[in-house]
Parts: C-alpha cells; structure tokens; sequence
C-alpha cells in the first residue's frame, strides 16, 4: 500500500477513509482532521487559552502535541484522582511529557484538595466508580479552567469515545443527553467552554499518531473501568466498523449534521433550570450540586456517639 | 420459577419483565401484549377488515392466530417470492394453517403475476436479494389489500425486528426511515394503513406462543437473509440484551415516545412529493415507481438482432 498523499510506501492504513499514509503525511492527516474539527465546530481561536485535561493516556497527549503543533496556546492540567498504582503512573507520564517540553502542566489532587478519592467516593455513593469519577472529573476541569482564567477547556474524547456515548444515549433515546452532546459545550454561567477537538480521530489512529510522534503514554487502561457499559458499546461498534468501515464516522457525524438540532432544545431547557450550588458556586439543578453531596457522603466522618 | 400470574410452575422466563409464566398464562400474555399494542397505537376496531401477510413463519402465523382470538375480521395473504425449496415449503404452512382453520387465504404469486420472482429481480437490478424482496412486497401487500377492499394490511414484525431497523436507521440518522418507523403507518391516497401488532412482543416469546398455541410453523430461516445487515444488528442487540434484560425494549419504546416525533415532518415531507406511478398507481417520488422499475428489468426480454 502507498501513502495516498505522496505515493511513498504507507506505514498505516485507516480503512474508513480507505486510505494508507507515510508516517509524515499521516502526522500530517492526523494534524488536519484537528485542524478541521476546531474549524468546522467553531471551538477556539489562537487568542484563546485552552487547558488541555490530561490523563497521561494517548489521546489527551496526542491532543496537547497536535493543539500545540497547530499554534494554539494549550497548557495542561492534570487530576489525581486517587486510582492506586494506575493513577501514580499515568501522574508521572503526564510530567514527564509536559517537563520534556517545557510546556505549564497544572495539577489537582482529588485527595488532598477535596478531600477523598474516585474508589472512596465510588463507595461512599454506592455508584460504579466510573460514576463518581466522572462526576468528579466534570466538576475539577470546570473549576481549574474558571480559577485559572482560561477560555476554554478541552478533552480527548476521540471518535470511539464519541459514537459509543451515543450509542448509549440513543438506546435509551435520552433526548437531554443527545441535546448535550456535541463537539463544543459553549459557556454559560458557572461554566466554561469545553471542546472536543479528536472527534475526527479514532483510537486506532491515536495510538499510531503518539507512536509516530514519539510520544511516550501510559498504555494500561484504568483498571476500574474494566467490563463497564462504554466499553460494552466500544466493542459492539467496533464489530460493525469491522463489517462496514465508516459505520461509526457515519453515526457520529450525521447525527451531529442532522440528528442533534432536534435535541438541541431539551439540553437548553435543562440547563434553564439551572442556579448556583451553595456550596460551591457550580451550577446545578438541585439543591447542592452533585459534586458537592459526593464530597459531603465521601468525607463524613463517623460520628462519635458519647454516653452522657 | 412460578407463574407470575397463578404462582403454578412457570414454563417460561422473560427476562425483560422479570417474570415466569405458566403455558396458560404466556398465551393470555401473548393476547395482553397484542391487545395492547392495537389500543395503545390506535391501529384498529372490529369493524375493520385486516389483511394480515403471511410468510408460513412463526411471527406471521402468531400473528393471524392472536388477531382471531382477540375477535378481530383478520384474513390472510400469501405472497409467493420464488426462493426455491424454501417458498414451497411456507407456502405449504400457511395453506396448512388456513385450512385447519377454515380462515380465508388469499394468494399472490409473484412470477405468475408480475414475471419474475426474487431471485431473477435481484439479479436484474444488482441489489441484494432482500432490497428486492422488500420492495416487491410492499407492492405486492399494499396492492392486494386495497384490490380486495381491506382497510388496514397488518404485518408480523416483532420487537426484535423493529429495534434492529431502529439501530440500522439510527446508525445513519436516516431522517425519512426513522419518520416512518412507526407501529401505525396512516392511510395516504393510494397507500393502504399498515400495522404492526406484535412490536410489543419479542422473537423468543414468539416462538414460544406458537409452541404453546400448537402452531406448526416453518422453522427454516429465508436462505436469501443469511449474513445480512438486518440480522447483524439482530445479533448486536442480543448481545446488549443479555447483558442488560430491557435495553431492546426501552430502545424501541423511548424512541416511539420522545424520538419519533422529531422526525416525523420528514416523513410527511418526502409523502408530499408523491404522485401516482404511471404504470400502476401506486404513489413514488420518481417518475416510475421503484417496483414497476424492478419489474420491467426484470421481465426485459433481449432485444432480437435482425439483419437486413
């Protein structure tokens, strides 16, 4: 196979767009997609300050290299969430990478700043620990980019991420939830701009970019993530891609060009509802928002009953 | 496990309910899920004349069975495809069961009729043998119900069924398939309403009615359907379901609840733009309807050289 660019030898091929690439026109392809995603979405300017949230994993390095290679100003943040050996790792491959190039890495530990971590709080919620971590992802991300003057916040949610969190929106056709999803969340109130700027890339094409690009992730997936429902859906969409390649693309973006708008109004009237949490100021739509009853449920101690 | 109904032993679990029945109390499920889907949707009254398809398999055949016992004026039609051995042999159940019934059958076959069959039309217009089957049967059904002055044809697509056209649909965001997908598709100048009684009953609790029901059915899937897209989906979704009991259901429900809607003015769209197909009537977008299409390649006799 020969790169569909410069007709050099390929060293990847990406079935979708049946094509193959030579490691420099792939970089290249992979730079492009990017490119177009925060084009087409509108998601930030180079005036912008963007805070990349990184997990030390490929896609959210991949995307701090490729936000910085297109000239944007992207500084990093990473959150400790507590996960044992898995979270002390992915901590020192996030370092290492931002130390290498000399790029502003932020730091938020869950424990000593909020006081408990993704497995304690998973228990002290009863939810899958994927719940709590992510409840508590939501709300530190917000919170760093707002106390740290930054525009606009961005994740590394790929292409497989994307389609399968709409898969399992759709299967339950959880209209505010297909009302929220898109590339670009714009700010509101007590919310920062967040953006999706991989959704053009999948994981596939991830991995080999970071490979190509000499960049050094921690590879392990979360160990608590394991056998979870995304993963479920991941698989079942990776079955049709194989059969028919493009399905996913398809079903991500069709559904953004046409599908979306329909929903559109659920998510607006939802966030309608919408006042400062008490506690912490985040919006929310009930009492104290769920971040802050998390934190209250995980950091309770257990009272002392004293004989009078 | 005991029946939920009448705590005797239950002979079968479904899953989705959480709940066993005994034979007694399945049929009476059957009947309940039936009765319900015609009232929920509105889809008829005893005062009208039903139509109902059948191929000699258990969906359809159930169909007919539960239709009659709910009291309903429900005749039947067979529709010879010309797929070989396995046509003879449905035709041959459903001759079967109309007799032992003293039910009306009418007949439509489709060589006799309109030149060809399915096999011979698939080739003519180089789609898949099920793109042609489906198109000649609508045409088919559509036109022997109005023919014989039916109001409504009813077919015997079952939960399964629905939610796997639902994914496929989805997996495009194809907006007019999924304005369409309804248990109820309305009368329209020259379109006959068709229903689908049975979108509140699964696969597997149909097999099981007509194991129950003493309903000899053909058991033999259409040779022409193995490995296609629709039965991919089927698989997918059974996948999920086992994982998650409900999920197919509340996939279908939820759509036709707070989805559907969104799309039905898509629908009502493409209805507009229909006139009569000059060759026979029936309503198309294009100049000659798809059917008549299929069937002038399929019957195009080649042309005699004659030298002179």
């Amino acid at each position: 196979m020969k790169c569909r660019r410069c007709r050099e030898p390929a060293v990847i091929d990406v079935p979708r767009h049946n094509a193959g690439f030579c490691a420099e026109c792939f970089l290249r392809h992979c730079r492009e997609q990017v490119r177009r995603a925060i084009e087409d979405h509108d998601m930030f300017s180079e005036r912008d300050r963007v805070l990349v949230a990184v997990s030390g994993g490929k896609d959210s390095l991949g995307l701090w290299q490729l936000l910085r290679d297109l000239g944007y100003q992207a500084d990093g943040l990473y959150v400790g969430l507590g996960i044992g050996e898995y979270s002390d790792t992915s901590g020192d491959y996030a370092r290492a990478f931002a130390q290498s190039r000399g790029w502003p890495l932020l730091e938020v530990d869950l424990r000593s700043t909020y006081g408990f971590d993704v497995p304690g709080g998973s228990k002290a919620i009863k939810r899958v620990p994927c719940s709590a971590c992510g409840l508590s992802k939501r709300h530190v991300f917000n919170d760093a980019a707002r106390t740290n003057g930054y525009d606009v916040l961005a994740t590394g949610h790929n292409l497989d991420d994307e389609a399968a969190v709409l898969l399992g929106n759709v299967l339950r056709w959880d209209v505010g939830y297909l009302g929220r999803q898109h590339p670009v969340l714009p700010a509101a109130p007590g919310f920062v701009r967040k953006v999706k700027p991989l959704v053009r890339l999948g994981e596939r094409e991830l991995a080999a970019y970071c490979v190509l690009a000499d960049i050094d992730y921690i590879i392990e997936e979360c160990p608590m993530a394991a056998g979870n429902r995304h993963l479920g859906y991941k698989e079942l969409l990776n079955q049709i891609e194989e059969r028919s390649p493009g399905t996913k693309a398809a079903f991500l973006f069709n559904f953004l060009e046409r599908g979306h708008e329909r929903f559109a109004g659920d998510a607006v009237e939802e966030r309608e509802d919408l006042h400062p949490c008490p506690e912490c100021g985040s919006p929310t739509p009930a009492e104290v928002c769920a971040f802050c009853r998390l934190q209250a449920r995980a950091t309770r101690s257990i009272p002392v009953t004293v004989e009078t």
